[in-house]
């Protein structure tokens, strides 16, 4: 935890009254000037903080930051969520998820920010970031698997998003192939992950998550590709995003754990039951043309099977699905 | 091309006599002191060079340094060896290409070097690269395929190597799964290809391809785990570096090119040809256990498919092969 983590937890945990700088400096064990430091670089940060040479300092408003250490206290993990890095700006946390692989970091390790500077959506679109509004976060997975398999993750982080903002908001969240998350038709998270591997072994996965959580209508691209909506759109309430980073670090766990002791079954399972497309006839976007047929299911690798219409079950590797 | 390799070059090309400071100093714009410091280095590199005050220099013996201009010089392709690194030491081709491709080095890269300090098989597993004796390359590629279909190339460099073996040395070089090529049973290749991905695009893929050219039986580690060979053991004549990894390079390249135009099938065929384990009988390990049936091929995400003796045909993603 960081100085600047401490110092805010400590504010938060005294929001009512004053706390003494003498009082800061003895539980964090700084410096009064340390301690005067520290609270200069939360103003600068956006934090009202008053101060009264006889009580001490008081924080009365400020941005909506994460705090690692609200995060992780008492967090019922054995993998994921073991050790999280929470960061106020970064480029982004799949890049910051990829430096910590390259450097060892372990299975399950997670990484958090209150704002992306350049945050990436599928095929290298801009994923729109601002600061403390939305959940931006990437889970580094070490699984031993065939590299074929890979791909059944890109699932179990699907599942875990649409069946927590059930949870939490009661939005009746879908699932939609290969890794969307849609509530009413529209966007609400994207998902975007990444492989290192050699031909049998997998040195890294990521599963690169974004939710939009309190984005506003005005906060929205003028021009996006397709609806997005975000919980405080569906539900006309601020979500609070630390109880929404928990609950699904803890649902991620029990999910990769469950994967690890019974394969891909289980989530294929979940995934289906969240489809909209199941047993449903849908034309497929190609590039080079288009098929129509019913949806079976998915297939061990992640492929969509589809029931041609004409025949045979074809395996659909990429291509833009849309029901009939 | 460096300067080490131009006059490297340019000794070659008059072994037989003297070339003059003056004339090297002309022919490659550089001072007659930047001559004399280029031939000092090379002599530090192991080259002996006569000096004579009235004749200039002579190339007398050295080791037999891979030159990226020779290797380059009228190559017939079109993707794979448009753009040749050619490097005397370095860690591992495997690492360096990383590096390049995530400089944003183009598909068909080739990563080619004297000695690996640090070469790498399998499973981490350490890959004798001693220097001038061998060969040592990474392709780096950028197909635009299905994050599945990725490892089809593993078979594409198996191919590729053994058919070479075949036609330059007529070495009865065959394919084992999922990434060994072998003469007689043992091994004189090894394939090491790695992979970065996200859900629907292929950022790289590199194909590292370690052959044992000039090997002798001492060079080879007392203890290895499975039995080596050389194209020199095999056929007592020393083989030509450059002559290998320029029939290796325009191989590849016709082969890539024939898997962006028609896919995996050419390429499945060829290698299935080469393997003397199709329609065998043979025993799996599976780690966990042991599978016996028959091998009836390659599956579209380069699973091997076997027919059980007790009934349905299994999918092999991983496991040690061996016949009954």
């Amino acid at each position: 935890m960081t100085s600047r983590d401490k110092i805010l937890s400590l504010f938060r945990s005294h929001s009512e009254g004053f706390i003494s700088g003498q009082e800061i400096s003895r539980m964090l064990n700084i410096s009064r000037a340390a301690v005067w430091k520290q609270v200069e670089l939360l103003r600068e940060q956006g934090f009202e903080i008053a101060a009264q040479r006889s009580r001490g300092y008081r924080l009365l408003d400020g941005p909506d930051l994460l705090l690692g250490s609200e995060i992780e206290k008492d967090l019922d993990c054995e993998l994921i969520g073991r050790s999280v890095h929470c960061l106020n700006e970064i480029d982004s946390t799949n890049v910051q998820a990829r430096q910590l692989a390259e450097e060892g970091a372990a299975d399950g390790t997670v990484v958090v920010a209150d704002r992306q500077s350049a945050g990436r959506g599928r095929l290298g679109r801009r994923w729109e970031s601002p600061s403390a509004v939305n959940l931006y976060c990437s889970i580094l997975l070490r699984p031993q698997i065939p590299v074929q398999q890979a791909p059944q993750l890109t699932f179990l982080s699907a599942v875990a998003v649409a069946e927590i903002l059930n949870q939490l908001y009661q939005l009746p969240a879908r699932v939609k192939w290969p890794n969307d998350v849609l509530v009413g038709g529209a966007k609400i998270a994207g998902l975007l992950n990444e492989m290192n591997a050699e031909t049998d072994q997998i040195h890294f996965v990521i599963l690169g998550i974004g939710v939009n959580l309190n984005m506003t209508r005005e906060q929205f691209p003028a021009q996006l590709n397709y609806p997005a909506t975000s919980v405080l759109l569906e539900t006309g309430q601020k979500a609070d995003r630390t109880v929404f980073i928990r609950a699904l670090i803890e649902k991620l766990d029990a999910y990769y754990l469950e994967f690890k002791a019974e394969g891909f079954i289980p989530i294929r399972r979940r995934w289906e039951a969240l489809s909209d497309l199941m047993s449903s006839r849908v034309q497929v976007d190609m590039g080079n043309g288009f098929l129509r047929g019913t949806v079976v299911g998915l297939d061990s690798d992640g492929a969509l099977r589809l029931q041609r219409d004409d025949g045979p079950v074809e395996r659909i590797l990429a291509g833009d699905v849309r029901p009939l």
